[in-house]
């Protein structure tokens, strides 16, 4: 299905009927409104005037579309912010309150907003939650965006006393896991703990952590209350979706934020990620890809959010041309906006929507592409979704989630906090160096699930990835040991307990039972000074991040430069002690995936496969066109052996 | 003219005298006195000390010197600081008070002290208003220098809310034009509104572009009150000047700031500009212009302020040698004195006044060289001193204003503007843009007259170029209407309404009159990652920049790699939809010249043509002596056809 | 003798005795315990709870170790922070208060806080003060680290009020000793003065130079407090020192600090401070280094350290392995542990302390390596250490100071101050100045003395070097006046008077009675834009600081590629008037140390010789043996003529 974005709080009243007729006649099916419309349906407290909304929802059901309703959360209006200032974040950089006049200045932690919220998205589930044109509800839109998920407001002090006074029971033990007796660091009282910021130098590691960890519940629990609100009302036939901004992003436990959703979305802008992304590689690098994304970052995260969606996923905004929030916005290359549509359906997805429907030429968006052009002709994605449209019947029904792939990739925010809170080498980046593995996979052509630690169950994958696993906790072990497919580990797995301390007996702590070793000293390199890495008899290397081992009785299948241990094999269980470089990563894989039984297509940078419902995709990001390695006799159900620049083929 | 400035207060009184003589010696005219004196003329409010400031008028007017008198606001003593702290502005990163202990320590909104400085400002007028060895006033001192135009103060936010009323009248009229229906930003009454900073993420567009426009509008307000304040009491003989900083950095319409002056004065300071305009130049690039300063910038201050100014404007603050400020402090290469004195007068200056006349030996700027050393004796910029005193003689009366150039390059702050508030690509930067334009066409020794779009008539000039005129309102339109000469616009013209919306009818909105076309879709690109540009079957390059048009009815006259129109051109006027490297400008540009019957002489980087009054000058950048392109039977009046390193050479 | 650093309250109480026991068995004598203990020994003001610390230097002491006790103010417990919040400091940056939660969260102007730390370290000192096991005791922790010796607090401004009154007796005396004529920054009364902070642009330098000498003072007052409060109770055996981090990096007057100690501690941690130094030298400069340390920083602190104190000087800290804070943080090269102890011997220290015995798994430095592991296993310095040990008897007795080098090398605050204060250039830097000489000469292999200028007699030596001597007072003038050896003086030397101005009659000020000639300008390059240095026929470099000098009576024996003087002699004395490459360096000290009748030995960048009783210490910092430059006939007493990799070897 297809989908679109549309504001008609932005439009004359007398357009909305010619652009619902519009939407359909291109082939849409649904139309999400109302996520930034608090303003306009609440003037002051209680003065509700619901009546455009019903026009505009009753015109675009009129027309067939179903309406996907936001929650307005995401930005309280101006007379709430001033009746209740407590509702506004604090700067962790600045102390400065966080006001009025973007989006998003609200704190998670603040009792008045959470009310607030909760009472606006009920009122709105009680108006439509009943409504036959209104098929799902978004709550807020893109929690955490912006670096919300952190404030240093007093609320959060406070709350983060609770909670701390919740989970640890009394001072003394809390003194004690954070092992505070360093640096005369003991509270007395749970009422003395202060917010991690502000301070001389670093503050106790198992302190940010918890202040984290209370984050992250944060950000759930204002989720699970507006998700409940919104089901209290809401009809059973009417699902309750978020869009999430990329998962690496949030700060947020993605699994536990997700969990009381129908489905997860995802906004998709492959260009300005990827020009983030890619800020410092050289021109020679990036230009091929300015226009098309890095080959692998909008894949890595339609297969995250498929990891923590439990039916097929959305893609809630995509990205139709040009955007206006990156240091550099460069146009799509033609054809992408199908390409990237199609490579969502491949990856998972139920329903593509594009964000937006008409480029609005007011306000801090209005450099941003709509699949109209501000002068209401058509952008140039209008014809590539009318493709797309047309193209849809040939892939079938994509309602079903996508099988299980052959190999699963762990991932966990555990490991993102311990990167982010102990930073031992700058150059070691958690989701740098998951990226690497994920795109060593990709290059092989192996379709990669990703997967919450400790959350899915790891059963039927030939190969379980974790590229670092570091504060693995009951749940996890409990996945592993349930798992039978053969097991891969990055450097700093089980580094930590689940208080932030080294593992008890040294790392890899309770992953020793699959590692038969200890990891007895950790050095961290300038990323330009390598050493050498043996494997195989071939020369490769090892930087960044390594790790002494002392082993046990294990296979030493790779040495460093003084030819001490840096990757063993016990059993199903490879360990890698080290980064290295891609192409040690890609001989390694694909040892163990001839011996898992899972084919191996390596492919140039420009092309990617994906498999789905027993069809294969094959991307195009060339410029030239390329052959796909489709079998003899594939039936092709778009293009062919050869596709066309930036095209896709689909055989079955 | 030269002149001096002058710190009587810095020195022993038994020290005037002798100074006095030893200027009028080296052939000084003026000597500017007073503008950070304030704490030496009134001791506590009200208790005037103007008793040494008499006595070294007196001595300096003996001696035979006009002298310019500078009113002490930029630096309120600390007694006002004290008694009236509401004075004080507040920094806009983050958010603290910034107190007294340098310069400029006040805020533009605070009426306190925009009465106290009408204040200090009316009674050094009325003290020496009569005074016949006061030939004029300059108002306070580079206005708006050390980012000081915005802040962050309770008095800008109360005077900003009554700006916003008085200029839109009604909350909902400010919502509308704002377009602040987008994400819940709409205000119910004037007394909400917020200045845009300490926001979660980026405000509106038009929120800021209406702040930017408040702030000038106090600085020219503030200066307005300072102006009326002298000529209250100042005689009629008497001017009124302004020493401006270079006129892209003040972030205010310096059209409207100088406009109630006599005429406009700058601060010319190449070594030190260049330093920070050239920081990231390889130092092959560098290198050879450090101790001349890059060869256009001065001159394109020098031009700008001409326009700026109702007659032949001075430079009232000339280097000397080394300055304190920048990150790197060359001397001048020798003779460059000389050569930059001469400079400004080609461009059109009737004074040029050195900054300063002895170095100080303490405080902050100790390390400014002046006139003379520490120690009393001739620094190495005397002799170049003495030198063009000699040579003023020979150069004729410059108290003229030049005659008009054939080029007019129209600048206005509102692209500026633009440009601040929405980087679409990190690449383009207006001040960049303007400046790639003015050196390309300077490349080619064409005198270029610097216009603030709107203010000037653009009658008699052949070429009117427009870098990039992004808001064109209907000041400018006229202008352009009634003017006669080819157009030539860059990137982004008529990209935005007076409100900071997308023009309507799409870009270049008002321009379509001249340009017709529309401008579809924006992409900017990394500064490092460029495509090629056909233009008269050559490849150039495109880049940072790139617009989509659509043509009506025009030619083509450059088009992008993929065959689509970068550039057309419609009766007089072209339109290019692109950045581009600069030979492509210079090839155009040529033809643009001969097309309109101006002569053209393509220069190396380091020779410099400009004329004035049937004269041509001639600037040698170069370490190496050159030969000058004068006609056969050039009348030489300074040189010949040799110049010297660094030297000059003028002829009729 | 061999230490190391103990944290009992760290690990169960039945640890301690094996602890002891092992640390015996090692080789350790001595034990530092207690400074970061407060939160244990005093649970609420008064409430002492000495016993455990009673019975940990018993259990150490009955094992035969000697122990070293520090003070515990650099950590004040969260309940003194809660009582008394006025002793917290302020950012200079943000205004925000530095809270608890991580260490030296305290100000040096808290008038409560002075008191608190003087109670807790006089009630430490009357309880072990006449104990048989504590041999001495360190005051506090690393002052001034964390850059902590400024602050903007209430408290600060006071005191340096009271400071600014007492200096300058009134406030017409400070106006005029800062010039604040300039500005009109006069001030009324000293309660009218403000910290130098948050202000429009740069403040008064002589405000600056102030205040960084108050700061300063308020450290070294804070300090001397402590020693007295200790020295009033402890015994007569037992000494008091204090473990300084890297001299420059305090922003203190090194010798004031540490002049009430009995001998000066120093931490060190070459590889950290080496990554940190070098994080923008290329890949290729780096890696050989990056396990190793830069061949030359451990000892520049080193010989400053051995400058500071009165007898033999401690390593306090010394890293055995990798640590945590460096941005990358490298494991040492096998043999480091032992030959950094061994260069620390050479370069005159007493006792070598290793911190710390175990690695903590918990809290701030869990990733900084210890002699045991976590798991109490020896780490890969335990047998270095062992070895160590081992070698220490042949090396004889080292409690006595080392003996006069033939080269001093003057350092002084003041011109750090300067640096600091006037950034005239961004290439000029005083520590890497400092460093730059100092390298020249180790590479030469000659030992050198790093004296405090003005504080230490210069008689016996036979070359005196200052980098830069800016601001000379009478202290240094009677020193140099007294000296006998060859005079050098780098650019920058006496540039400024005791209240920064230009040095009376232009600099070198007073240093014109060795140096005849003024300096009558200054330039400032980009460090990547060098100029010839012609000097004995050969051309070298001259860069980022470049003085013009006009030379009265004396030799020129380097000239600029203008041919004006860039370094002149006169009768004992060299003036250098640049900063130039390091082959001019070292060209020149190779003829003043032939003049001076000092063996030189040029080496590669891998091989570093200092000298000690007799014996000379050649230090290999190459992954391959090398030869060593030991005469025929040598004594070795470590080692060989082959040094292995990283290795060391003494001969008589
Ligand atoms: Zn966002
Ligand atoms: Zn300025
Ligand atoms: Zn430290």
């Amino acid at each position: 299905m297809l989908g679109v974005c549309y504001y008609p709080e932005h439009w004359p009243e007398n357009m909305w009927a010619r652009d619902a007729q519009r939407m359909r006649d291109l082939g849409l099916s649904y139309v999400r409104i109302g996520e930034f419309a608090w303003g306009r349906v609440e003037k002051s407290e209680g003065a509700f005037t619901w009546e455009w909304m019903d026009r505009a929802i009753d015109t675009l059901g009129t027309a067939g579309l179903k309406v996907v309703l936001g929650t307005p959360t995401a930005t309280p209006p101006k007379w709430l912010c001033e009746k209740y200032p407590d509702i506004l974040p604090v700067d962790i950089e600045t102390g400065l309150r966080r006001g009025f006049g973007s989006r998003r200045h609200y704190d998670f932690s603040s009792k008045t907003y959470l009310a607030q919220a909760e009472r606006i998205s009920a009122a709105m589930a009680q108006r439509y939650g009943s409504h036959p044109y209104v098929a799902g509800w978004q709550t807020d839109n893109e929690l955490c965006c912006h670096d919300t998920t952190l404030s240093a407001s007093p609320a959060a002090r406070d709350a983060f006393r609770l909670w701390c006074a919740k989970r640890y029971g009394t001072i003394d033990a809390l003194n004690d896991a954070w092992g505070n007796v360093f640096w005369s660091m003991e509270y007395d009282s749970f009422d003395q703990i202060d917010l991690p910021f502000f301070t001389v130098c670093e503050t106790n590691p198992a302190h940010r952590l918890a202040f984290r960890r209370f984050a992250s519940d944060q950000v759930v629990r204002f989720h699970d209350v507006m998700i409940a609100a919104i089901r209290a009302h809401a009809g059973k036939e009417q699902w309750v979706t978020h869009n999430i901004i990329p998962p690496a992003t949030t700060g947020v436990d993605n699994a536990a934020l997700t969990q009381g959703l129908d489905f997860v979305s995802y906004d998709n802008y492959p260009l300005g990620f990827s020009d983030q992304l890619m800020a410092k590689a050289p021109a020679a690098d990036w230009q091929p890809f300015m226009r098309t994304g890095h080959p692998d970052l909008a894949a890595l995260n339609f297969d995250t959010v498929r990891g923590l969606s439990k039916g097929a996923w959305w893609v809630m905004e995509q990205q139709p041309g040009p955007v206006n929030w990156a240091p550099h916005n460069p146009r799509p290359a033609p054809g992408m906006i199908r390409h990237w549509s199609l490579q969502a359906f491949a990856h998972g997805a139920a329903c593509v929507a594009y964000f937006r429907w008409r480029q609005v030429p007011f306000a801090q968006e209005q450099m941003h592409a709509g699949l109209l052009r501000p002068d209401d002709h058509p952008s140039p994605a209008w014809p590539e979704v009318e493709q797309v449209a047309r193209e849809m019947a040939q892939l079938g029904d994509l309602s079903e989630a996508a099988a299980k792939a052959p190999v699963a990739l762990l991932v966990d925010t555990a490991s993102a906090f311990v990167d982010d809170i102990e930073r031992q080498g700058a150059g070691y980046r958690y989701p740098a160096v998951v990226f690497q593995y994920y795109c060593a996979l990709r290059a092989l052509g192996v379709d990669v699930d990703i997967l919450s630690a400790g959350q899915a169950s790891l059963a039927g994958y030939r190969l379980i990835v974790a590229p670092t696993l570091a504060m693995p906790d009951d749940a996890v072990m409990q996945r592993l040991r349930a798992s039978d497919g053969l097991l891969f580990f990055g450097p700093r797995s089980g580094a930590k307990t689940q208080e932030f301390s080294i593992s008890e007996g040294l790392p890899p702590g309770p992953l020793r039972e699959f590692v038969p070793a200890k990891i007895i000293a950790v050095e961290t390199l300038r990323p330009d000074c390598t050493e050498l890495l043996n494997y195989q008899g071939e020369c490769f290397t090892s930087g960044r991040w390594r790790e002494t081992i002392e082993v046990d009785e294990a296979e030493i299948i790779a040495s460093y430069e003084d030819g001490s241990p840096a990757a063993i094999r016990s059993g199903r269980t490879t360990y890698v002690a080290t980064l290295t470089d891609d192409a040690f990563l890609k001989s390694l894989l694909v040892r163990l995936c001839a011996e898992a039984d899972i084919a191996v297509t390596p492919l140039p940078s420009t092309l990617r496969l994906r498999r789905r419902g027993g069809m294969t995709f094959a991307f195009n990001l060339a410029a030239e066109p390329v052959h796909v390695p489709a079998p003899d006799g594939a039936n092709f159900i778009l293009g062919g052996q050869l596709v066309e620049p930036f095209g896709v083929s689909v055989w079955r």
